[in-house]
């Protein structure tokens, strides 16, 4: 195993027109498994169960990530206050946890270390750009300690806050990429990808592009506005998009919170495989080069990235010795109709039923349209209380 | 952690009343890890990577499993041959390595091992009984001398295969469970599920139901077909039911894998945790005390098993201090509307939609009709060459 | 025009081997056209807006048919009283109306002309064998004083009310069908279709089958069930059915009465002309030779009836004059891609979509388990009042 | 009956901001009937049944349109060669027979009649705007003649061939609408809506909306954007909107005629009668106040529109005798659970079921990409022969 210094950077590999291949979403991964709680999802889990970060680190290692992020969203002191953290550990000890266990994965193969950043509930209180930095400051600490290789300022809502956290992770002399979890209306304060993206590139940021909230095709969509803007800007930029794994035809502006199965009925959504391939010669043909996922990703959806761009990459992921191409694998079924699945143009045509006649096939979603600095978004300590959850539950049956 | 011998046996818990709850699906879990290969799927991950493997265990131990089943399906010599399996590790090898994850991390917990054998390859080539029991035979050597704490005879079409299986199984003095992975039309063979369960329990069964090939309404409706016939027959057992975590409405005798979908585009169809939580209160009512799972149950498919009859066992799993109940982990939520999502009623009434507006609800099994006996049966050692491909697929293009 | 007693019966034609194609749903096409009220469901156009009534019969003879049905479900008098029908017409004068429509139009063509009586809400009620006998003989004098060339007891939905109808009908000496409302699972009072059959039979139908309430494919299948048992039973009778035009995958033993969509919203269940074509031919080869329609029926549906079995009755209906077979029709469309729909191969492999992705494919069945004698079923001549519909929403609401 | 002349006309009115309830689809309406043919869509049924005609006028009066449109479409000499139809009548022939039925109709009751003219095949082909204002001067001829109430120039996709028609319509002295079959994306060539409508208010029109290829909620968000025009341009006009009865939210550009559903397989599309109460709201409250339908609108379609209405307006269509305000005729229901119905609450919310499990919610629209001066659009008299036909089949495969 190489130490980390002797592998090429995340540029390197981009100005090469090298394909990085992202990892997956921990937090819904992680959930599913048992070890992080829908609602506050945060991840003391680095610290509290580190064996089961490290495998999934490993498994995304294995599908073909080049990229191990750090598993500390929402990892601030404030935050895991805020969520109900109960104190068992700092979130300094959570975040040098994360740190060490993906450095460990990544040198397990040709993998580099991103340490992420996202939007801070202080943003949406109405804290100042000083107050702001401050907090994402105090989180890079950490990344610059334990010596990441790049850094990633992802899950914005507000171009504005983006640019105030790429501002300081330019400060670190790092390599600084930029996601917004925006869709092709633009970010909440209604600035479109094209102009969003030219001020992230203005801040200071090398790679940017969107995750989450959205499915592959509406965010490959929108990272192509971005990029159309970055260039009639004159300006240059690399590109990058890590989705949901979840098909949202349905979303409005603020993307799969606001649709009524978030999130705990999302299954029916899920992409498969085949889908996956899709995205990757979607994004790849639009000029994205840095190509991951976000919440919903397993790790048969990196790996299914990466043996769609295998002929580009000159090689297939370790994983994909458990995977035949295109399905070729039943070739060694039982039952003689089964081994006639055995090719890609069966794979490729095949609309799935969803096994549920008596479900809908989109949803409408809620959202009740408020944003930054409105009461409602205040953050509070404590958990809603029951009168409180009284109010927000009639107001939702009088919207329905 | 205490040593196996002083467990209470399922036996002893199942005629106290006590539910067992069963583990998930390893095949299709791993599958999606990257450690098991779709089509073959054969366990060589319990010697090849031991770790995932062994997560997998943890995880449904930590999710409230009581039953730790060695992943040793499909682990006979001829099905590993058979199957193009690389000849890294023997079959002997493989059978012992998952004995020991799985008395290891049952002894992380109150958790029993189950040795599991399933329908033989043999029996669809038409061996004689003398014949198909040496195979079982072979493989339950391995689960004496590694002293599992039970027996499981699962996946049986065809109940005089499982009656072989169970007859064999008993000579070891062990409790045994047998599962049929038939619905409601009876099996393979056309017998009905009450007599297969009569057989079954002549045979030898101690516990008796149906695992696999069904989502769970149908599975616990085909015990509940079991249990009458065991009762008007005069008879005692225990019963089980393992069924998927995959809605199959459309399905006919053969079950999923009849279905166009499978096994690569099934993610439409996984059921979500509150289907999970109104299975498990089925199952309850309809007398089933052994509950669990089979292919595409993840870890938070059992907690919700677990949760929902936490009531009735008097404590949670270890798991769900991860998880909110009904959905309350959301009181903490960023957004109002998403915090008004935070009961019982939103989520147990909801009805989720696909995100898959161009795909129908249902689907058309396959099957042409062959079974037992039948040429396009039979096994051969080879994969399907490249001219037994195009028959297939012109067979099957005609079909549709 | 020939006059009636010219014409060949009915039973001359079943005995000739002939299909003879019925008409289609006059309440339920009036009822959109403006004619009819949705609720008391009678037939006081045939007195008030005969034009409209003798159009339909028209549109019906053009399209195929060979039997104008006289409109007159539900025209005895009490139940004319009982829905609320102001008085401005006698059930005689609907009655004497209606024969007089059918008659002018049956002879326009080769059609024949048959009167139809229906299930009482006097059965339903608990009168008695002699009570609802002489309400049948009632209405019968006015067929016979017109001269029907048959009649048809048909909407039943207990076999024993129907076998009083035939044998009321028996007693004129014309030709007697008879039809029932149920599907597979049998009559209301749980009579197996082949038990039914048998009895219909033997009460002296020479015409048997099965009309309304379920789809063609579940009205064929209980044809054929039908059949089996009249065979079984060594007896001899032709067969008939009259299915509705929607699609009712999702309906139980009370047919689509039960569906929360009946009868508003069942549009998005029609079924198109090439349904009707694979209808005709299924019932066809099930060995029906008098295939007709139900509610929902429109004329082009009847068309598509006798344009399949043109082939067997060696000629195609006037109305196809105005139709192009399988599509052939576009080959003069103006835009090419639509040209290149001009055939089968184009229109019979279709999956028509919905156009509602919001809406599911199947719903769950009202139905509160009442049936014959229930209080709730007891006939009323007012209107449900005020207090006594709050109860039925509340317990409407329950069920939901 | 009052004579014509006696009636206030459309623009006395309208100006008195009285709403104006239009008619139905006659050829979709009397393709179902048997009168005309699917493809051609000519309409010799005037001359050749006028009976069928004058009943269907009938219904819609009933149903409260206040305009009965002449049955004209496609009835100018060239087309009806064009289109196959066997020369018994006389183009001349037809639109007099057209114009005698609807007047004789609109004698009945107090409604008007407009004589309508529509797109050219000669514009399509590229005829200059003198070869194309000839053909349109042709045709009016005949509604001067026979001295109809005002003219309708509909069914046009490109606004330049929509102006010439308004400028030949304007020279007769009577009221102008025109509409164009559009959505928001704006007609073939481009032009938006809000343009369109300037244009089309500058050419003379008094009227000018949206009529055809998209559903009622499309329609009326276009309509809403040509008034947004209109008055941005500060010029005055009254809004009409005459959509399709079928949901068309996969539509694109081109409308319903690139749904592979179009014409024969529409019927799981068809809004129900609460659905036109919505539209009918919308459209009052978007400002349009001539509201009425196109093809797929039935006669209980138009009533729903007036019932709607029926406040503002303040009386109901004669039609409504036969229909209890929202669902309330079912309070004479027999079955409980259907009286239970009987209420606005329960018809509004019901989403509804296809009954189609089989098949999806939404299709992929075809249209590949051609437009006016097209090879493939260049009208010929000829059917379509074998071998063109053969090449647009090979065509259609490939984009599928």
């Amino acid at each position: 195993m190489a130490p980390a210094g002797a592998k090429r950077g995340v540029l390197e590999r981009l100005d090469a027109g090298e394909v990085v291949i992202g990892d997956g979403g921990f937090v819904f991964a992680l959930e599913k498994r048992g070890y992080v709680k829908a609602g506050p999802w945060t991840p003391e889990a680095a610290a509290e169960n580190p064996e089961a970060v490290r495998q999934l680190h490993r498994e995304f290692l294995r599908a073909g990530s080049t990229v191990m992020q750090t598993f500390t969203f929402y990892a601030s002191d404030d935050k895991l206050v805020n969520r109900g953290h109960t104190q068992r550990f700092t979130g300094q000890q959570i975040n040098e946890a994360a740190c060490d266990l993906a450095r460990e994965v990544a040198n397990e193969g040709d993998a580099l270390v991103a340490g992420g950043i996202s939007q801070t509930p202080a943003y949406l209180s109405r804290k100042n750009e000083g107050e702001v930095k401050a907090i994402f400051k105090k989180q890079i600490d950490v990344f610059i300690q334990k010596n990441v290789d790049f850094l990633i300022a992802e899950y914005f809502e507000h171009v504005e806050e983006a640019e105030w956290a790429v501002q300081v992770l330019r400060t670190t002399g790092k390599p600084v990429a930029a996601t917004l979890c925006i869709g092709p209306e633009g970010d909440l304060n209604g600035v479109s990808p094209g102009d969003c993206a030219v001020k992230l590139v203005k801040a200071g940021a090398h790679i940017v592009g969107i995750n989450c909230h959205f499915d592959p095709e509406t965010c490959v969509k929108t990272v192509k506005m971005m990029k159309a803007g970055v260039e009639k800007a004159g300006l240059k930029a690399h590109y990058m998009s890590q989705p949901l794994a979840f098909h949202t035809p349905d979303c409005n502006r603020q993307g799969f919170i606001d649709l009524p199965e978030f999130p705990f009925s999302l299954e029916p959504r899920i992409l498969i495989r085949w889908d996956m391939q899709r995205y990757a010669r979607e994004a790849y043909i639009a000029g994205i080069r840095y190509i991951g996922g976000c919440c919903g990703f397993e790790p048969y959806h990196i790996r299914a990235l990466a043996e769609e761009l295998a002929p580009e990459r000159g090689f297939l992921p370790v994983g994909s010795e458990k995977h035949g191409n295109w399905g070729s694998g039943l070739e060694m079924h039982t039952k003689p109709w089964v081994r006639a699945r055995a090719r890609r143009d069966y794979w490729e045509k095949q609309k799935p039923a969803s096994g549920r006649p008596y479900c809908p096939s989109m949803s409408s979603p809620d959202g009740w349209g408020v944003t930054k600095g409105h009461a409602d978004l205040m953050q509070q300590k404590e958990a809603t209380s029951k009168e409180q959850l009284k109010v927000l539950f009639d107001k939702a049956n009088k919207c329905h």
